[in-house]
């Protein structure tokens, strides 16, 4: 069946909302409440071409598989989708998507980046303000975001000199599989929100780089969709998995990404409720207010209105929900435990098992005991529980508390990691190899998969350079003896 | 009896003192030495109409209940009367004014309020000068103030993951009352600066949301209208006494409030003198500065002028008196002990007894021993001692060195509190609740009860969010194991 | 003998130099190398009238009692003194006095200073931009000056409540002699760079208020004249000893200054070098390049100038002697020891001794040992050896090390002391009281002997008040366990 | 044989790469790959006259000795080198030149540089943007570097008093040879950079003031033409040695330093590896922008270029190079061992030892068993690797781990030294003297020789009035319990 413009536009509130998605018509109003981003932000859109803001945040499949049969309802006439291209075409760019072309036009070439300071200094240019506000914020005031960093500066190195260091190889092994330097890409969502590649950049610009990629269940393109851009069938790709509490269906995605040649299954425990990312909730405000020529003149709320709206509570979480962050945990499930997860999950399968999300030397100690392969430390990048201690400090309080820990299960981090001398550092504490998320989401948003290669040559020029001066050879040189936690600050402006 | 302005106008010096205050004529000489806030400001208004200064600063009965019957001296006319209505409404605005009505008319609606900082940044946009000086001064260079929040900061999380929360309860009781969250009102003085409707906001706000409101003895409304305002008679509602030094006007007080059903007497111990806020002191200063066109050019005081004014001392002791801050603290009981006057209070009711204002942990011990039923650490916001030692701080001490007194006495805390993290951290290491002042005051000051309302609905949403990342199903769940105190700092910038 | 300026001009060099003071005229060619501010500075005025120079940095019969009789020529001629009286009237101001003298027509009324902070920051507003760099300037980068304040904000409160303190009194006995307010003037030079009135200010402001003043010997005013300016002969001042290397002349000063009435000899003992005071030696430049209307454009120094003047280092040294810091040194004894020193001084006096510019624990034990009566911790205000430890915290470490110290001698202690907190730390700590030099210097500055008795009242008011709080009724209630040091700190911005 | 210029503009590229160097012609063609600075820095003068990049950061006779005879290819016709001395004369300034020539003719007179920060100040004013980037970089985001200073500014000094210090003596003996004041001159490269005089302002400032130079590896004069400089043959020169992994040349490099009469062999470990200074890396890059008179429009690469590009990596490694940074270290020894290296050079040379470059207190324990004369404590002025420990907290630790080291071997160190009071603290903590490298470039960069001079006379000035107020009367008086480690920090802005 086909539809016209003026037919679709009818079904424009709560009662009857249809949206139009390339091309065809889809009855969303019984989703409207299960929607993890909200019912508001589809029903800004009742009745019209949702195509523009649907597409950088959900795997191309998503709406398909989410929404029953009976809700497609068709396609456009060809008139209306004619129509509906040459709307598209014809739209005034807003001042922000303005400033976005005039950025990239403006970048400078990648062979001027020389860290990966440099690389999130131009992604932040040349980045939309709703991708720059979803992927860098963090909760409340980003105190642990902003530690996760801090962190590293409280350790300096006691290298060694007089030692053989011409021959120096950064590689090593994750889960028994290569990796030419002890990095991996951590699971960071939506990666299409800064560049039309999205999670392809990194999955082949980790395949070039001979790093592993570890996906994330929020991911921009499906897995199968991420699974099919690999050059090579056999390039390692871990999967994030966010379990549902239904276990039959956490049991079939296993499967699924176990079908597809996914590696090692990262169960993520600490993101069972959202984090309180203001950043990313106030973006469409901020958006809304530079679209308008004169200050906001919003209008003024009574004394006493919230009293005379009783909906008021239920309006706050439809606020909190509004940003990119409103991500998909309504399905999560919030009662896993070490005794029960963990079992079900070893009988789904037989890939190895990281948990992530470790935040104290408690748990990684439950986790070895709970037969895990590995950890790994992390804070999902200060984006959940603020004032959760910085991942490498709790990385120092395990070799410190608990080194035996080290010997029986594998150890990883991610969050703060923005140099060679940060790598090192955690090596040096045990850890096999440090993730970077929002790193990488930079790098391809910026240069595409060409900023991902890039990113990883940076960080690999810096690990070799500084295990030389280090005095080590290989990542097994690397020890605890080499750093020292001091008691004295880094100056704010450096930081 | 009738008063024609030109009549009272006659009575203008300290020699012969009327005021006007709503209509009616009184006569004050006698009472102008006994202002708390002292003389000068009354002769400020020294035969006119007072009502505007009088209004936000004093319950409505104040001047009835202080002033003997025969200082009443009537009305004025009815054409007076009509004349003073016309005054004030033709009156200028002041520049502070128009201001404040500015700010009123563009502030955001309520749903986009995120949190407790966004809330304070409104009020202070919409409050008047005078009413921002009194609620945001703190004593000398407010540095006790801004450690009570600093102190927070240097508690980090070690959040447990894989514990079952899907079922999270926040609720608590606070001396055997029911509380939905672990937050209480704290006393905090003159709410009608910042709103018409003052205190009883904060009364219809606590009992919407299921709190308990500690009603300030310096409020704007007296104990009984704010227990009149009360929509459920059963609604709990505690009463913080400053102590007569006349025992027999302290024990009427007591009954008074008993009767009225206040469920708890807050006795407050650390302000028998009144804090030096300087902030407060020179809001009239900087409003009269701000009313001249051109820059103030004060008359030069010629060196050994105060070598000529033998009364130098004397008009100090004024200046500092003249603020907000200058607080009924004249009567006030300087000389009260363990020993003496807790034995007393016990007599003289059978409510429970909060000791308010404990500022090291051999206080907390001696409260316990004298019997109270709880404390309140407490450092008064700052406006009292400057450097006296955080409360956050002192709460921290009282975990470490005397665990055993949270077994003997309900434990509460106020001071600094901005953030659901920040109540976590205090329940996790003993306290019952904590109690926000300013946060409140701000919120009504804003928005009125809605914005009470508001405030409550954050916290409650950030310490669920939070209990459920820190996996703890509820308040006893929260444990001194689950935080860490750091010996680094936050940047000044994110304070 | 008479003189005209024609005459007198023609001694305009090292060779002849005289110059005219008061109408009086000296031939000072012999002194140039003797004088202590350096020779550069006479020879700018040689042959010409210096009254406006000389008069705010030296004694008045300074020169008198510093020249030979011979060198003493005679008198102006009435004429030239005529013309000499007219030059001076007419002469245009610079730019710097033309900023003082409206600085000192807007200065706000004393009773609208609350603090001693609003006190310096009026001084600084007021004062000639070469008085105010003398007084403000300290070693090097000023770290131990700024460090002397900042090491009070490491020091925190535990205040007692539940005591009877309506009854508070302030005062105590140093040396024997009666305080007001546990504090004294320390003594600092140079009091008519500030204000005409000098150091008499200090003298009678102390008088009126009930405090004690220790003269500095580099008093702009003669210990005489100080002596002579005391309302009533009782008043008790100090002398500040800095010891002549020729015993007998030091000899001589003891005993005229006990002549005179002075109670204590405070022997200084940390002065001995001048400090590296760059603000001071800078400030001649910085008023040169005031008064040049367009940038100076000074000749540049051609590469290889230093080699082709030997004198470089000659000139180096002159040069640092040119600010007001290049105090009489020269002839201090800068081989003092314990063993000689101490019982030289006992043996020519009977008044009590303090030693001035302890900055150890293992000094304040040899002090002692040596049976002084008393120490002044102090590091000269952080104007002699820059990263000195601060003075309170020398102060600590006395009271934790060597406790014992504190009952054989009395301690004192100053440096960074600006609020009645700081006065209750050190007292806590075990000071019998804390000196303030800057503070004077800077109230006096302001606004007379009028700015120092306020600034006594300041810190009345805020001990008495801070005792009040902290729950003592008089100085030796302040103990120990009332402070404590913290290990985090204070920001910047607040210190 | 004579060429004319366009007989060599014809050979431009990396095929045939010709360069005119003083009016002679090189064929570098074979040389590109060998160049230590990277072939694309040549390459930008293949075909042309290069003589003024050259000059200023190669020692005069470099090029001929790096470069086969047959390679020399001869003369520039007479009308060619006439062409090229107008063309050089003609040439229009760069804005950069220009800034720096308005900056010498304005510099102040020596005199009025009071302090190592006045010359610093001075020095980066008046010197080419790309001398200054050499000079100040240092690596990453350059925190080594700082806390460099920063360590010094957390130690405090304990000075002691009544002691005799009329006559004080800094001098010292290094290596048995002695030194006016314990301070020598760290190797720091390319000095012709800042100033045309180079190396020899250092060499002879340190004839002239009686301390030690070392001269670097990498001088713009060659180690002959420095030796040659003395003023007087038996000036005490020590010599930096970076060892070539071929020890015949090493060894050539030794004996010919010898011969010259300099006095020591520094042998530099921390070096192998060149560090990430990005400051440097950066410099040519904004000069060109500089030169631009719109803002630089660099053409946008296209999402995806990097992969197009497959010479992306080796692109990015030439880029590192670019710097003045990418110093010769391609033939240096990264396999040296305290087993090997050390007994290889006591057999080639009987001159002392020094290993420069020891970064922790278990390497100073292995240099001190291998039997060298000295270590230096160094971090190559924070110029390698980031985040190593500050020079001082090492020497920190090493006087409180293994003081016994001290007893073995002379510990000097360097990095941070910027004021007397700092080579006090390590002169107390049992360094024989530090080094200072930057200032006394910076010094020579603004001033020459008597830059050199001034700054040795500073420091001289500051050491002995230090020395005096610390009651030390010589160096052997400067002990461990004169410094005290503090947990405080210096505010940001001191810094």
């Amino acid at each position: 069946m086909s539809w016209t413009l003026q037919q679709v536009s009818e079904h424009n509130s709560s009662n009857s909302c249809w949206v139009i998605i390339h091309n065809k018509v889809y009855d969303v109003t019984e989703f409207l409440p299960e929607h993890p981003g909200g019912a508001s932000i589809i029903l800004k859109y009742a009745g019209k071409d949702a195509t523009a803001v649907y597409d950088p945040i959900h795997p191309p499949d998503s709406l398909v598989k989410n929404l029953p049969k009976d809700k497609h309802l068709g396609e456009l006439t060809s008139a209306a989708a004619k129509t509906t291209a040459q709307n598209a075409e014809n739209r005034v760019k807003t001042r922000d998507e303005q400033r976005v072309d005039k950025a990239q036009r403006e970048k400078p070439p990648l062979s001027r980046i020389l860290s990966l300071h440099d690389m999130e200094a131009i992604a932040r240019k040349v980045m939309s303000y709703k991708a720059l506000a979803y992927y860098s914020s963090a909760s409340d005031e980003e105190t642990t975001h902003e530690q996760n960093s801090a962190g590293f500066s409280r350790l300096f190195f006691l290298p060694r000199v007089m030692r053989p260091v011409s021959q120096c190889d950064p590689s090593t092994t994750l889960l028994s599989a290569p990796s030419r330097i002890p990095v991996f890409i951590s699971p960071a969502a939506l990666a299409r929100l800064g560049h039309p590649a999205g999670e392809a950049n990194l999955t082949r610009g980790a395949h070039r780089t001979g790093i592993i990629q570890c996906v994330s269940s929020n991911a921009s393109l499906s897995y199968n969709d991420i699974a099919a851009a690999r050059p090579d069938p056999a390039q390692v790709l871990w999967f994030q998995l966010y379990k549902n509490k239904d276990n039959a269906k956490a049991e079939e995605r296993v499967r699924e990404v176990a079908a597809l040649g996914y590696k090692a299954i990262v169960l993520t425990v600490d993101a069972i409720v959202y984090g309180n990312r203001e950043r990313d909730v106030r973006a469409p405000w901020v958006l809304d207010d530079m679209e308008k020529a004169e200050t906001q003149n919003a209008p003024g709320v009574e004394a006493g209105d919230g009293v005379r709206q009783p909906g008021d509570l239920e309006e706050l979480e439809e606020v909190d929900l509004g940003g990119c962050a409103g991500a998909l945990v309504a399905h999560d499930d919030r009662d896993m435990t070490w005794e029960k997860t963990i079992p079900w999950l070893r009988k789904v399968t037989t890939l190895p098992i990281l948990v992530k999300g470790i935040q104290c030397v408690a748990d990684a100690v439950l986790a070895a005991e709970a037969g895990v392969d590995g950890i790994i430390i992390s804070n999902h990048g200060g984006r959940q529980l603020e004032y959760t201690m910085p991942s490498i400090e709790v990385l120092y309080r395990l070799r410190k508390e608990r080194p035996d820990v080290f010997d029986k299960i594998e150890v990883y981090m991610d969050g703060g990691v923005h140099r060679g001398t940060d790598v090192l550092k955690a090596l040096c504490l045990g850890a096999k190899a440090v993730g970077l998320g929002r790193a990488f989401l930079y790098a391809q948003s910026a240069y595409g998969e060409a900023g991902v290669i890039k990113t990883v040559r940076i960080l690999e020029r810096e690990i070799v350079s500084g295990m030389q001066m280090l005095g080590a050879r290989n990542v097994s040189e690397l020890v605890p003896e080499m750093v020292e936690k001091v008691d004295w600050q880094i100056m704010a402006s450096k930081l």
